[in-house]
């Protein structure tokens, strides 16, 4: 029985509660928010649950094994260094932190005290995400030509964050697990319009060594829900539309054929090829139903999550570039491969 | 009666011979084409018209007041010349030339002699885009934030140009049109997945020197045809969705309202507005004889048709922008004001 | 504060609980349920809640005021009897009951008793349904021309109830919700595919006494699901599609014109129009909130249920004609106005 | 060579005419149509080709092999009987007759004179059509359990025939088929909303032997076009959407599963099924061009056409029964088996 506290419950923090008390290898013991509000809704809802203001409670509190941390952004990195000191195996709201050499320290933190460190990329344990990597991963769709995302809807503006911490987060996380390669550079470009604000509307573009091409556009300014993402292979392609309820993923048997002409020429010849479309029927599991559970088996196993601290920083990684990039107009920034050094 | 003349008988050709015969102020005299199965074609549809390789017919031919050119670009340029100094009005397929300074060029040529110059943005002519443009006019959107277009398909790739050239030429003449102003600088990246051959992916960025940001991504390489057009406004929003039968323009009231707060605080506040969609009805007209009509009309009062050499050249200067930035990978390109000199 | 008891914990019942109890004027005394699976969810969820297995303990509570009935179809008369008889104000699942005689014996019931008896027609409290009630009350629409429904997908075949007790049960309280007027006549067919199991394909039909006609297609064998409503009018017509996510109401200014030519021609011409669309925004509630607000204000205040008796009975009238017509392979049957009597 | 024949050059006739001249096996020599603009429009478009007023030009031309008849239907009979025994094979527009005695006699002339007697089932030489028929025949579906049909638009009204006449003629020409089976009885009903008009809107179910049930829905007064079939089997089913440019046929492995559980129990268990989706890609082929060269191949070799005679009389023979239990309000009629008789 794994014992866990959870800290923050605003947005998220309500699914993480659910999803640990349903999950029958652990026991929620503690949740703690700093508004009031909030903490009488954890009492009227579950019986038994320790409710706080202060944090400090359930890193001290030694029955207590593994702590979710679900605030704002910025209190990731001190909030989770402070559980990993306690001793705490920490599952960290995505992104993981403000800055890769946050998410740095935590992976030496992690590492060098054996406890689990997993960032919260809920969509990587989907059931569309997971088949979709499932058929890039058996060569299904060929050489990959390109990713490219549209998450776009009228949304909450964010105080803290700009578009892209807030939503392509999510891309970058999916693209990461889906492509399993990084990005070698990133230009982005985005706009703000409203006085004081971070910018609402973003689009970014990843670069790679192979001849592949990624870009996210992102938005909190549209009229329309958009969740779309077309993956170009030289075999398949592949649209995966979130906001389907029933056909999220759909594979085309579409693409061009590029033959070299028999006589010396150097252009190439290109023909289309245009044949059937499957969509692949997909369990209902919810994801975070599964994700709790790998955070469970990592912890009791010492398996590494999917989402492990490494997944973070890299997605942090890009974060930063992109943000830095859109500051200079597309201006290019090339992503060195950082490690961390224990 | 008009007498015309059209060079280019393969994909759009057989379009405007086909308009330039059911509108009654004109009359074709001849047609040119290379290829004589597409001669064949011309005489077993069109009885009484003159069919020709060579282009000079049709410029030495004193009965002939004007010309269509649909060729492959990197012929527009000289042909177009050569028309003008025959004493040729001329309408040029899109883009207009391969380089603002042969654009420029042609327009000095035709305002010195007097001729019209027109090039074939057709989408400008369409019921939905003149209903967007007459929206915009009236500050139905109120101040624009954002112009997003999305234009990808399993495409004919083109051998002589990008996918930029090929397809975001249409974006750029309905954006330029729709929102009346010019961008200042463009950051654009794509890539090429067939040896030998130019890009099939792209995306670009434009800004502008109000807060107002414009993206469009173009590809060649798409399972699924897609021709969408976002326009944010801080009053009401639009999609454009070209492919939807009946559909076409949606005007969404929705957004943000910014307010500021009493107490002197920096940061405003924004809540959201989602009202009712309105969908106008447009009417039954096919672009291409509006087109027609505006260039006879051009010619016979010498108006300035809509899509003017000055129209022209604008986009090919945001093309010329865009492809040299792709090649620098985001490379932010400042367009000064170019302007015809006589 | 008005106490309530639940009988039924299946597919529905857990909703009535839980907008009960956020219901500020309702307190959920007690929940009775045969399953002990399903009596001990009840325990876990709500604390103080009185969980058991016999009705009776409900019907005699004298705190509580009044019950909530949630079990299958066949229940539905003695249940409401029993409630009514020891003087509980009632809220029956749809349909109310099994027959118009069982319908007519509760109203005289509770009209005796003046006991608030409302029928659980959920749709009619949506914002949609809502709507378009308004849209027709208004005369936007013109004369009805039709009213037609499809209400199909893979669904739960019922043992006890054929496809239309399930499914056309929500078209019909739709219908006469929205219309306002009864239907004289119905004709309908279908079909059994398994062995021992009742219809679960059925098409009906309802005619007016004016020159209106309308249309019920329900299916539990459905690869997909639809829920669409067409409503034509003289003046303009609405789709609603209960599927979509954000535009469920679609006007269309669209329809026809007759004229009569001024010579003594017997011949109409008719014309056609094909104006704007408008889809207007709808709040957001649960429908489900608003009903049980609305039981509570008829049990405080005496006014009557927007689905009372009456109209649970006008429904179960045209289920009743419809499964007769059904088993005579589309035999017109004939409604009768049937009226409770005192 | 064969040498055609055309009369009628209205809506439908003009594609007639352009299929048969571009059939490389066939002629026109002749063009009957009444109104001498629709005369000068052939005159126009071709050269060559004899254009009358008077049909009797066509049938005492010694040089015409076959004729197509494309006028309103209550001239098919008269023209096509003059036809036969002017002994030229005939190729008649949908529906083939007024009457279903008039189609026997059609079909007893023809069969006498050993000439060929085809309908104009435009739709069953589609490749949707034809790919579904396939899948039907490979009993892919298994066991047909139901075929719904929705046809559907703001709609021109005929003056001659009621909806049932105009569209759902298609409906029965593909259901018949692709299920390669008839009706054994119909019932019907709809309304006219025009005075002096036939019904403009009607619902018809088709009882068959097996345990399966159709029903065609068709509409002039729709404010939105839909063309949408569904058909339930065993094992698969299949959504038939002819508006949807590029996935017409999607074919679901979804459906129920009956079992028979091992205690003797009556009732059966019913379990659900939800597989995948599977959209084959159909050839890009023009019906009509397929149907012309159909008829040509019944006339040089004998074989019988897809779209036989008697195909053209069992749906004619749908149709009059449809239009009597409509009138009937959804009286059942029963459909006797009629042969022609030589």
């Amino acid at each position: 029985m794994i014992n866990v506290g959870i800290i923050g419950y605003g947005y998220w923090g309500p699914n993480l509660v659910r999803n640990f008390i349903e999950n029958i290898d652990c026991r929620v013991v503690a949740v703690c928010d700093l508004s009031p509000e909030r903490q009488a809704l954890v009492r009227s809802r579950y019986h038994g649950v320790q409710v706080t203001a202060d944090a400090n409670e359930l890193f001290e509190n030694p029955q207590i094994d593994a702590i979710a941390i679900a605030t704002p952004v910025s209190h990731h990195f001190s909030l989770a260094m402070r559980a990993l000191k306690a001793g705490k195996h920490i599952l960290v709201e995505k992104p993981l932190t403000s800055s890769t050499e946050e998410a740095l320290r935590l992976i030496d933190e992690a590492e060098r005290r054996k406890l689990v460190l997993m960032v919260d990329h809920t969509f990587v344990y989907t059931p569309a995400v997971r088949k979709i990597r499932g058929l890039v991963n058996e060569s299904q769709l060929g050489s990959i030509y390109y990713y490219d995302s549209v998450r776009v809807n009228l949304g909450l503006f964010q105080e803290d964050v700009d578009v892209i911490w807030d939503l392509a987060v999510h891309d970058f996380s999916i693209m990461e697990f889906v492509l399993g390669r990084q990005p070698t550079a990133i230009s982005a470009t985005g706009l703000s319009h409203v006085d004081g604000r971070k910018e609402d509307v973003a689009y970014i573009t990843a670069f790679f060594e192979e001849r592949l091409i990624a870009h996210i556009h992102v938005n909190w300014l549209s009229p329309v829900k958009v969740r779309r993402t077309l993956i170009g292979g030289s075999r398949r392609m592949i649209l995966y539309d979130d906001v389907e309820p029933s056909e999220k993923v759909k594979v085309y048997d579409r693409g061009i054929d590029v033959t070299q002409p028999m006589e010396s020429d150097y252009q190439m010849m290109v023909s289309y090829r245009s044949g059937d479309i499957w969509v692949p029927a997909l369990p209902n599991a919810e994801a975070l139903k599964v994700e709790v559970a790998d955070f469970v088996n990592s912890i009791t196993t010492g398996a590494r999550p999917i989402a492990d601290g490494h997944a973070g920083m890299r997605v942090v990684q890009i974060l930063e570039a992109a943000t830095r990039s859109m500051q200079g107009r597309g201006r290019l920034i090339e992503l060195g491969v950082r490690r961390a050094v224990a």
